[in-house]
């Protein structure tokens, strides 16, 4: 048998799909699954996009620009300007998803064994992306009892060496649904400027912030534009997961270069995707007062409902739609393959993210998991419920 | 400023886009360009694809599956039983694009350093996506004397060393429109299976054969299940280049868990575009027969054109719709640059690739250029025309 790569042996399975099957068998066995563990929103997306999908007058589906869309980068630079981050069309890069920008990024500044700084816990695939890639993570870990802010900002820099190429961060933050401060932000600045590091900035869940908080970029610190990038999609502002399309955006102008041949290597984002995203850029604010209003009354009624729970911790989050929680048991994974197997209410039951994907310090959220609050009030009511009854009967 | 990886620095241009800024200024000068560079073709895409997304009722775009839509895999499976390569949908993992395809297999089966044997001239992206991965490409140099023909499977064997991981082909092939006979696709499979390699067959071009040839598939080669992997994509099939859907085949199981590892990660491939492609399947077969009569066409009007220019040699494709011709010059390079920045008859000229990129061995290939007959039969005796006219005054 030929034989597969270290690379492939060494890739993680994915956190949220690796109890797919398990939840599969339960769907058979006729159980009703409450999803809380795949950041999948239930939210319509908006009608503005889906119509210029159903009106496109495409007769050649032909690749675009291997950037993107000419217009479409020209409208992206408005939408970034009015959240005051000040960038030309030639500063944006279209890719497929944020995912891919991630994979380009990480391959346009780090060879096989340079390091980057996430904090943790984080968004799985950067381990995955970090793999791929031969490069090695360094976590900054952030404390459930902190409600994962940033540690102080010398821990960081001590976590610094010649190896060091970026530091990445998730804001709002997957899984903690955390914000970071304006302070924050621009200590990060100076660390990145002062060691000459990018500071890549996961913004997915820029729209996504509660409780009258405002969302400070990167972008915004005076004097980072060598040194910022950030990564952004269209999958959760417009419920449009599915389209995958995404950007990656800087200033600085031989990473640019650099990432547009590996994105010529693939030769195009997809264009009917395209043709949404550009669309979307039209989607009503009333859209988005809906939505956030929404998840704060999700949020809300999560929180409640899991202070209920006995032993439980919980980290209240200020943005995007997912919190961590910490719960009376030793192994999340188990806990979470067991709810699935062997555990129902009413023939409903619960599916959850063990946490210890998010962590890549070994041993560490072992007893945690990622609640994506991506359903109704109602059904998050039951779901916790089913929650609450399981951890009373759960043989630890 | 913060460096960008020594692996961004490798990245090649790429070959056919390298020249887009010579071509951005000759169009704004008002010169009217024949592109013979790109192998986007003019055909429409069938009208059965189109409407199913114009006529879609998606109201949340979410993810799919990240094997892709199970529908569309079913589907998929038949096509491929109609071409004699016998696969499940187990056997096929939807991908964004062929591209995304290759970069997952190779990363899922090569290790920094490993080595790759592709037959060259070959499509300029897999070296791309060979020092993307860190990967070196062992070329397998096919002559245009032979018409491209494979070198002697002894010469073959030769280039087999401890590192190396697979043997790579494209059939029929891009850039050389060469098809391989049965007989030499046995003889690669049994190589492949005597060292235990992987036989990696990109057949995007799988119907694109012409003179009453068939195409003979990889896959097609008993006892061959274990070693064979089939890269596909919908874009030159139907014409459907901006979808982005492609397709990874192959009955290694662990090959298949790993590949699907690197799905996971970037989530799911596009969902519009699934919708498009599995409605594509539907295509009447009157469609292929016109697309091929077309381009059968096309190639005798470009070969009978090309054959009148003094000096030239050209290999005579039996397949896709590129070929290449070697002119009596010393760079391509330079003279496609001329050609756009100071040539024209009447306002109008050409661009081509030049070939060299289609090449690993240094200093091979620098008097040839690739033409892809993606042009009306008009367009190309006129572009023809002006490739002659040029070499007459060419300041070699
Ligand atoms: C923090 C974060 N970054 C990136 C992604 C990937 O997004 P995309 O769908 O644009 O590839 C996700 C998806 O869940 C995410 O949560
Ligand atoms: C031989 C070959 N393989 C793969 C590709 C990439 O195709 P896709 O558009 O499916 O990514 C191309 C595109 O030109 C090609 O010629």
């Amino acid at each position: 048998m030929p034989t597969i790569s270290q690379k492939g042996h060494d890739m993680p399975a994915s956190p949220i799909r690796k109890l797919v099957p398990y939840a599969e068998q339960a769907t058979e066995n006729g159980k009703h699954i409450y999803y809380l563990n795949i950041g999948q929103p239930d939210i319509k997306t908006p009608e503005v996009a889906l119509n210029a999908v159903k009106q496109n007058d495409v007769e050649i589906l032909s690749y675009s620009r291997s950037e993107g869309s000419e217009t479409y980068r020209k409208k992206l630079a408005q939408y970034f300007g009015k959240h005051d981050i000040k960038v030309s069309h030639n500063d944006i890069i279209v890719t497929t998803g944020a995912s891919e920008a991630l994979l380009f990024l990480f391959s346009s500044i780090m060879d096989p064994n340079d390091e980057v700084i996430i904090s943790e816990p984080f968004y799985a695939n950067y381990i995955a992306f970090s793999t791929a890639s031969g490069v090695k993570v360094v976590p900054a870990i952030c404390d459930i009892d902190d409600n994962f802010a940033l540690p102080p900002i010398d821990t960081f820099e001590k976590l610094i060496t010649p190896k060091t190429k970026a530091i990445l961060i998730c804001n709002p933050g997957n899984p903690t649904g955390y914000l970071y401060s304006k302070e924050e932000i621009q200590q990060l600045a100076a660390l990145a400027i002062k060691h000459d590091l990018f500071l890549v900035a996961d913004e997915v869940y820029r729209e996504f912030v509660y409780d009258g908080n405002t969302h400070y970029s990167i972008m915004q610190v005076e004097g980072i534009d060598q040194h910022a990038v950030i990564i952004d999609s269209v999958s959760k502002r417009y419920s449009m997961c599915g389209a995958r399309v995404g950007c990656l955006v800087s200033k600085n102008k031989t990473l640019m270069q650099t990432v547009l041949k590996f994105a010529q290597a693939r030769l195009s984002p997809p264009t009917y995707a395209q043709i949404a995203s550009e669309a979307a850029l039209d989607t009503p604010q009333s859209y988005f007062d809906d939505v956030i209003e929404e998840y704060v009354d999700r949020r809300d009624t999560l929180i409640a409902e899991l202070k209920k729970i006995d032993g439980i911790k919980v980290a209240v989050p200020q943005g995007a739609f997912y919190c961590i929680a910490e719960l009376p048991i030793k192994n999340a994974d188990d806990f979470a393959q067991w709810l699935l197997e062997h555990f129902d209410i009413d023939g409903e039951t619960v599916m959850v993210a063990p946490a210890n994907g998010f962590y890549s310090t070994p041993g560490v959220g072992l007893n945690q998991i990622r609640i994506a609050y991506v359903l109704n009030k109602k059904s998050l009511v039951k779901a916790v419920n089913i929650l609450k009854e399981a951890l009373k009967v759960y043989p630890n």
